[in-house]
């Protein structure tokens, strides 16, 4: 640590709300989903930010932004980064508040004249939120060679366009290859998305490790029959069977406990969708996440055999398939116990709490040492336009990432 | 009872698959939503066979559309009907059998040279179905005088088409005021849309009445919310109550048991609709009917009271708005008697059974003594592109309506 070393707080507020200029929403929230032409507007503004700060750019062949600063030595990077897209109704903070930190950071630096002995990299990666296309961490899971790139750049959105064609469309198709690089260590910083840190009125969350996400996807089939004239054995009501899935996903992560959480967030099909016709398909997905991959399984188990139960006495056709599955993921050790120190040492409280939502760190982790710094979040609301993050809140989470990079770049 | 009278079945069966081609689907089924131009197709197909008939035809506000076979004296007519209009997934006979029939039974008197005491009327009544435009009878509720005209004719479609401009596209404005006239009798004919006829081996159905329908509509609205980090108790879950009420509505119906059903048809809502975002509002509609008044209101206390109930547990606000609401029909006993004699004298089997859809006649039941009358439809499969009726069934029962509607014609 160097001391007396802190972030400008309000050039990183002012390039937050630059940033949010890009898809912006009427009521202050933001709508950029990847590969958008507003993902393309925000992508413009980060690599201006990043040769502005004279760091070498690179776009691989997903499209995801490195800005490189090189190092006194010839080392693999310490990265810093996370994502610039956004959900159909997202805020100014999530995946944005991690990417322009890493760059205010750089900044930092740049202002005092300090070259590390490592290089140190910013990145954006492409598609964590996955709305547009799946599967969501899209970029950080290639960039660590878990993902085909030629199967993602053939992945159409809704209306048939491919990502290929996203990116050419935006100017960000990158090589073509993937240049995966050694990473020495990976940091994110994120705001909460949960209410623990600010219900706690405490200033940095140490990120344990990331839940486990199983996402389902359930697809029913019964007969539509007339809502007079069918008695009620006599029906096959896709519907039924739906509601009582849901309510049970819902019900069981409540007995489960252990941190399991349920969530029928999506109904994308519920057809014929008249009022008086019994309907014969419904398709619906189920997200259940724990830290213990045993429970989630477990939760996998119940869901599925009540599901299969359900339909069978309805008399309707089941079938499911698996749209996410990762494993529970556990951060390193020293890296946690750096981020305290260096929060400590500002007079920061923290606490260690686990990560509810998928983050790129989680794919960074199969293949260096990754730590990720949360800050809080008023109310706990995420994935809402309302979701809001106090500036100095902002400005001490970057100061925290600011130390911790530059203690393992720096380091022998 | 004219001896010897029957009705062209070959004849009959041409014109079902001849108005079927207006709007056939691929798989042999039809859509002819109303006042589509499919539903203008079929509506010029009608009026050109009711004036190869002879038929004087006339058109009122809302297009429902009069063929008459004038009588030997000037009284009040017989009529005989039903609607074109079908559901999006719809068959060949639901409506169009009635409508048909009645064009069938006035071509056996033009055949035979009778001219009844009383004069006889074909009708077609606009938008008996109510998937277009709501609320369904619309064309018998105003023709009887229940429903303003004007609020019809503002009525917009999911498009913003209004009524007016529907009739209009298809040419079926009529005189712009609803010229009702009274009725002496009302008959209808119609497949049964249920499986009791087909399932006794009985050729035609006496109808006892239409149960009475509730249709509500309910509107959730949560707090959308990540599903990964947001825990099960702070949770403000807009589609596990919807999905709750759903599954509480179908079963209570089973509880209650005497003929109550339940049914949830459309899920118009179910936003933001991401799979890892709880939902923050559900719309949905529940359809609950009984032939009994008192079991139906019964019905709709406890669906309401638990709804409400289960809201307020989870801190969900809900709203509901009833969209329908009919009290259930008994029909005329002197009718239902004379149908049962004219099929007897046929020797069909006869069997009483009420009637769980909605139908014009329920509404002509408020001005004129009125009576239906069922044939069978294989396997009970209605509002569906498979129903299927047998051309036998079909046409004994238009040689009952002929017998019925001629006995009340010539009667002194």
């Amino acid at each position: 640590m160097r001391e007396g070393l802190s972030v400008n707080g309000e050039r990183l507020m002012a390039s937050i709300f630059e940033l949010g200029k890009a898809g912006a929403l009427d009521d202050g929230g933001v709508c950029r989903l990847a590969l958008t032409r507003e993902d393309g507007a925000g992508r413009e503004y980060v690599v201006r930010r990043m040769r502005e700060l004279g760091l070498t750019v690179t776009i691989d062949g997903i499209g995801n932004i490195f800005g490189f600063l090189p190092g006194r030595e010839e080392t693999s990077p310490v990265m810093m980064g996370s994502h610039i897209d956004t959900v159909a109704t997202g805020g100014l903070y999530d995946g944005n508040y991690g990417v322009l930190a890493a760059l205010e950071v750089v900044a930092t630096l740049r202002d005092k004249g300090i070259t590390p002995r490592r290089s140190v990299v910013a990145a954006v990666f492409t598609n964590e939120e996955g709305v547009r296309f799946h599967p969501d961490m899209m970029g950080s899971l290639i960039f660590v060679g878990d993902y085909p790139l030629e199967k993602a750049l053939a992945t159409p959105d809704h209306d048939g366009v491919t990502i290929a064609q996203a990116l050419r469309d935006i100017g960000f198709a990158g090589t073509g290859a993937i240049d995966s690089f050694p990473v020495d260590h990976y940091l994110e910083l994120h705001i909460e998305q949960g209410p623990v840190l600010d219900g706690g009125k405490i200033d940095i969350g140490v990120v344990e490790g990331v839940q486990g996400i199983s996402w389902t996807e359930f697809t029913l089939v019964g007969v539509a029959n007339h809502a007079g004239t069918t008695p009620m054995a006599m029906r096959k009501d896709a519907g039924y069977v739906a509601a009582k899935i849901m309510a049970f996903a819902h019900d069981m992560a409540h007995r489960l406990g252990n941190g399991q959480v349920a969530t029928v967030g999506r109904v994308s099909e519920f057809a014929p969708g008249m009022v008086n016709v019994v309907p014969n398909k419904v398709v619906f997905t189920v997200d259940l996440r724990n830290y213990s991959d045993d429970i989630l399984k477990q939760a996998e188990k119940e869901l599925w055999d009540f599901a299969d139960k359900t339909a069978a006495e309805e008399g309707v056709l089941l079938s499911r398939e698996s749209l996410v599955r990762f494993p529970p993921v556990v951060f390193d050790a020293r890296v946690k116990d750096l981020i305290e120190e260096e929060a400590r040492s500002r007079n920061l409280t923290t606490l260690r709490l686990p990560s509810g939502a998928g983050h790129d760190a989680q794919m960074l982790a199969r293949v260096c040492p990754t730590g990720m710094i949360f800050v809080p979040n008023r109310d706990g609301i995420s994935h809402n336009v309302n979701k809001y993050a106090e500036p100095e809140h902002l400005t001490a989470g970057a100061n925290v990432l600011l130390q911790v990079a530059l203690g393992l770049a720096d380091r022998d």
